[in-house]
């Protein structure tokens, strides 16, 4: 088995740098578009014969060291009692915002068995299909981020409805981290138990919040569910996206791996992680639209900044665009394995 | 004369920290509304007396320590020739975006008295009206921030035009930069003739780039813009949002502020940039949405954090939203001024 990515997760040696894409099964792959043609987006996610097809994709076509379950972040959200639905300029569509204390009430703590059964199946299928070849990466979104979706019912440019509700009504917002931490430990635990052997929590919208805010109101959910995940076996990431001015907070959050975005230098990151964790990123996914020898230069850098971290797993800084050249992922994946080698 | 801001640019010692507010002329008051409601926004900006007029109205209503400007960070892209218009939902639109060689030839580098006279005029009411009660600052977008709008044709998610042609055409990216640069010092070395007393380079994308990119394909843009400025002796403002992966290079702009969005920690962010610049900011826009004593206890925690820097001049670190009670933006004032008194 190649467990290469693994052992960066825990800081292990290896002979190269591992490498995996976020949201590598997607638009810019042909053979994504063919199995989507066939199904919509959430059906796609349901389907778990579809999804784990998709799942192994890249594993093939680009010759990345780990895969990840083909989900949305919002699978949970959709279970705790929201209605969910893509549009295909938009994004993510929730039905009605949560905002007030009957909202917060009627969101449910699904169980996964009950609810979202078709993940486990799809985890399940993936692990006999990857016959141990590269591991499998199971996710959620983080506490924040969904928080930031039921509150806004989708996407939003400045999030004031959820930091309105942050600011005047702490009570209510803490009921609603409450339920989502709990959601989300739950659903992670049933994905490791399903066969996941790691997990990522995606805050995408970290970023958005002062370092105040994230350290005061956010935190404590990211650390109470990492310690929850962290009685299972399995390394945990945590992704942060727009991460540069939250690193010293983000890196007391107990997950084996913190994952950053492109906005901030791998060498600084990893001086002010420090050594109990392991990195993982950071190219801008923009770069993939530039020449090869362009490409190759953005690696050897950022594989140069991340040589003293404890562990490094390459990665974009978020996830691969839908245009993107087939051509320059495999070529970056093949400069990663290339360059670190000893 | 209020020269406390001015003072703080320079690093001189004050009585209390002078503060403004970006985007202070606008939406959320009325008076302002009322004034908008007779003529659209572009008229608004091209006409000298009612530009003049919701420029002065926060110094009065909210009793900050400089007036800015009542305009767009798009007018000199106008006067290179770009049509521009704004929608109220969508926000600006620019026509046909610029992404050829022939498309970047076709731009000029205006003369501000010919085509953007307005300007120059409106300054010029303001320093008579305003009686050197407070200083006046001019404005402008930073040269990659205007490049993203020419390229993009408005605003964008990915910015992928840009950077397309960032990483595919550098040729064609610096003949852009080098006209759009040129049309800045141009434009504000004219504002600073005409009486503004500081100007704010407002760099609004600029945290959309690695470091690595920023420091080497738009930062030398930034430098030279700053440099030609330094020639009229006004202090310098420069604004970099989304700041917290790029302080270390921004510092050496050559600016006398640096001015901060809310998604870094003050005091780091002063610590970073040294003691040879001022630093600006940086309350997050949405604690306005919070009570009273909220915004007191988080006006009082920037300040704390602000107290070694060379200078400080309080204002939010985004522009303030178009919702925000005027009450809530009046408390903020009131606090700088009441809790950074010796």
């Amino acid at each position: 088995m190649n467990d290469t990515f693994l052992k960066a997760c825990r800081g292990e040696k290896v002979e190269y740098t591992p490498v995996w894409l976020m949201r590598q099964a997607g638009r810019y792959m042909k053979e994504y578009q063919e199995v989507r043609s066939t199904v919509d987006f959430l059906t796609l996610c349901k389907t778990p014969e579809l999804a784990a097809k998709v799942t192994l994709q890249p594993v093939d076509i680009l010759g990345v060291d780990a895969a990840i379950l083909f989900s949305d972040i919002l699978i949970p959200v959709e279970a705790m009692g929201m209605n969910l639905e893509f549009h295909d300029q938009k994004g993510p569509v929730l039905g009605e915002p949560v905002r007030t204390k009957a909202g917060v009430d009627k969101l449910i703590i699904p169980d996964t068995e009950d609810s979202m059964s078709f993940v486990l199946e799809t985890i399940k299928i993936l692990r006999r299909e990857l016959e141990n070849k590269v591991p499998l990466i199971g996710f959620s979104g983080a506490p924040w981020t969904l928080a930031t979706y039921i509150i806004e019912g989708g996407s939003s440019k400045n999030f004031l409805n959820t930091k309105k509700m942050m600011y005047q009504n702490p009570g209510l917002f803490s009921m609603l981290m409450e339920k989502i931490t709990a959601t989300i430990i739950e659903y992670l635990t049933a994905q490791i138990k399903a066969g996941a052997q790691a997990v990522q929590l995606f805050d995408s919208w970290a970023g958005i919040l002062s370092p105040f805010d994230y350290e005061k109101i956010i935190f404590p959910y990211v650390k109470k569910t990492i310690k929850a995940l962290k009685k299972q076996d399995v390394p945990v990431i945590y992704f942060v996206n727009n991460c540069a001015g939250l690193l010293e907070i983000a890196k007391k959050s107990g997950a084996d791996v913190i994952g950053i975005d492109w906005r901030v230098d791998m060498a600084k990151a990893v001086k002010r992680l420090g050594k109990k964790v392991s990195v993982q990123g950071n190219l801008d996914p923009c770069v993939l639209f530039g020449p090869r020898e362009h490409i190759e230069e953005r690696v050897q850098d950022i594989l140069g900044k991340a040589r003293t971290a404890r562990g490094h797993i390459f990665n974009l800084g978020h996830g691969i665009l839908p245009e993107t050249p087939v051509e320059n992922a495999i070529a970056m994946v093949e400069a990663v394995h290339k360059f670190s080698r000893i």
